[in-house]
């Protein structure tokens, strides 16, 4: 607190730094007033507590080098905003930060604007905003910049976050789909279908309880250690597992490169409840989305490197899935256990909505 | 329309473009598959036709120099959505820009961010996307990357856009309130007080109706022009006055330079229904939020050549409206036309909520 109203020339009172005293949000904390500011100052600075992040409710100013960046946004509206494994702040650091890191990216900086809806806990918005200070902390990033909004009772459904981030490329990092070739293999780096089963377990409308944990992990150390293992040009391309999982990320893939996948499906990693979830809902676990799994596409004859070091940098279940073919050209094919092969489409819409 | 359904070895329908055919936004836009591709192709990438956004859902790979660049985000909830003078997307492209040029940088890209709720009419949101292309278009920015999320009805108020941007800070620009002086001079780019009222009117729940424009515009030319008059150490600091208004504004720099600020009220223009709405309100123009207009300090012996060039620049109402004092220490003072001074401190909430 400062005490410039005992300072000579002034009144009491004025230009006192505000206080925050509610427990739950209200308008005013979206306002540009005091209520506002006790709320950046108390809520959100303590745990965005780096240098740059002085400045939070304006632009921050970052040194850069000569070189290529990436540069993404995702918001977040996920609903419960706490479940097992994760919450919506965490979702929010982890998504941006795997979005960047993808790209061949090394994240660096985080913005994070809030809408909140008018009576919110204040306690939860401090939960909520720990998580996110240790999933940036996690994943090496800052949060520089940041942005309150609230909007009346009923307006917005309790909080909804959106990231955007930068990083820096390395210059031999150039990846694309048009860097595809025949015999290219595809790894995955752990098991998939937990996040979008956790969410919807979590919501408690099913007919059966299980416990699923969300795999939501920044994958940035994993990529590096791809990137220390191998040549860069041999890895030809990237992407995390997100809204509309495996199945959706691999018919993106073939659409943009022309060529053909044929994944093998013994190969995936699904944990026993994961599948019996998907089993009693009848969900195909290649299309729930992952929040720490992440695709990559590597020559053939570097595979099992890539492979061994996302085993050593702790992605235990990391396997080889599948391979970039001729046939089907364009399409994603999937083979099963007993040597029969199925094509797996882009559905037209997620069996799982709101669950990032 | 692809044609991949005719090709050798694939199966008809497959694997084929998805086409928007709805008039509503539906939870499927917001998933990971066809229907959202759908509404990316369709209403997104149209608008958004500078190169780096082919691949707008996911992050942009840009080229950057050596040197600082401004980082910034915002997220508007502004209801109405549409009012006179301009929308959600123009304000979402505006508020950004102006964020990022009056840390002294050139906006360069932006990302956006939406949040739909179902039911949301796809024709509203192609006139969203076309305000924001314009407004784009005329602040010299490229939108490089994009997100779109679709909650249940109920669950959003029709329509909330984040926007992050990114701007390059020439080397001789530093702004900062530790670089205030006494004698300084407080310039403001133009009328002060219309988008909010703009707002609150088009809301149409008040007893009395006129017709006030929003002052929507991007401000980075006008910053371009001071910069292009004067010496750039001339340039102190400046800030969009936004949310909490001049007033607002002012006491953040007063509270940060330790210094005070004299204004002169008849120094500043405020269209006459804009000065009536405020009187009937009972709410003070300093106070209302502005959305085309920024307040720049620079050293008294320049502040003449500095406002000429705002004049020749197109802001013909800028003015100066007032100095850096010493008294009084850390508090704004403003100084009406009879001669008589009162202090106006920042307020514990805006007093028009959701006007962005």
């Amino acid at each position: 607190m400062t005490t410039e109203q005992d300072a000579p020339g002034q009144i009491h009172g004025l230009g006192r730094e505000p206080k925050l005293t509610d427990d739950r949000v209200t308008m005013a904390h979206g306002s540009g007033g005091k209520a506002a500011a006790a709320l950046i100052k108390e809520v959100f600075m303590p745990a965005f507590s780096n240098p740059a992040s002085i400045d939070l409710p304006d632009a921050a100013t970052l040194q850069v080098e000569t070189g290529r960046i990436a540069y993404t946004t995702d918001s977040y509206v996920v609903q419960p905003i706490r479940f097992p494994g994760a919450s919506i702040g965490e979702l929010a650091i982890n998504g941006t930060v795997n979005d960047l890191a993808v790209t061949g990216a090394r994240p660096q900086w985080l913005t994070a604007g809030f809408i909140l809806e008018e009576g919110f806990a204040i306690d939860e918005l401090r939960r909520i905003v720990e998580d996110m200070r240790v999933a940036a902390e996690k994943a090496g990033i800052q949060i520089v910049a940041g942005d309150t909004k609230v909007v009346p009772r009923g307006a917005a459904d309790s909080i909804f976050i959106n990231t955007s981030g930068i990083g820096v490329v390395p210059s031999q990092r150039t990846l694309g789909a048009s860097r595809l070739e025949f015999g290219d293999r595809i790894l995955i780096s752990g098991p998939i279908a937990s996040h979008g089963m956790a969410v919807m377990i979590a919501r408690g409308n099913l007919a059966f309880t299980a416990t699923i944990e969300s795999d939501s992990a920044p994958v940035n150390g994993l990529v590096e250690a791809i990137y220390d293992a191998i040549n860069p040009e041999s890895v030809k391309w990237m992407r995390d597992a997100t809204r509309g999982g495996v199945a959706t990320v691999m018919n993106e893939l073939t659409k943009a490169s022309g060529k053909g996948v044929l994944l093998d499906e013994e190969a995936f990693t699904i944990e026993p409840q994961v599948q019996g979830a998907c089993d009693m809902l009848g969900i195909d676990p290649l299309y729930v989305a992952n929040e720490g799994c992440f695709i990559a596409v590597v020559s053939g004859e570097v595979a099992e490197t890539a492979l061994a070091a996302l085993h050593d940098a702790g992605a235990s279940q990391a396997s080889i899935v599948g391979e970039v073919v001729r046939n089907p050209q364009g399409l994603v094919a999937v083979r099963n256990a007993f040597g029969g092969t199925r094509l797996v489409d882009m559905l037209v819409t997620d069996p799982l909505p709101r669950i990032c």
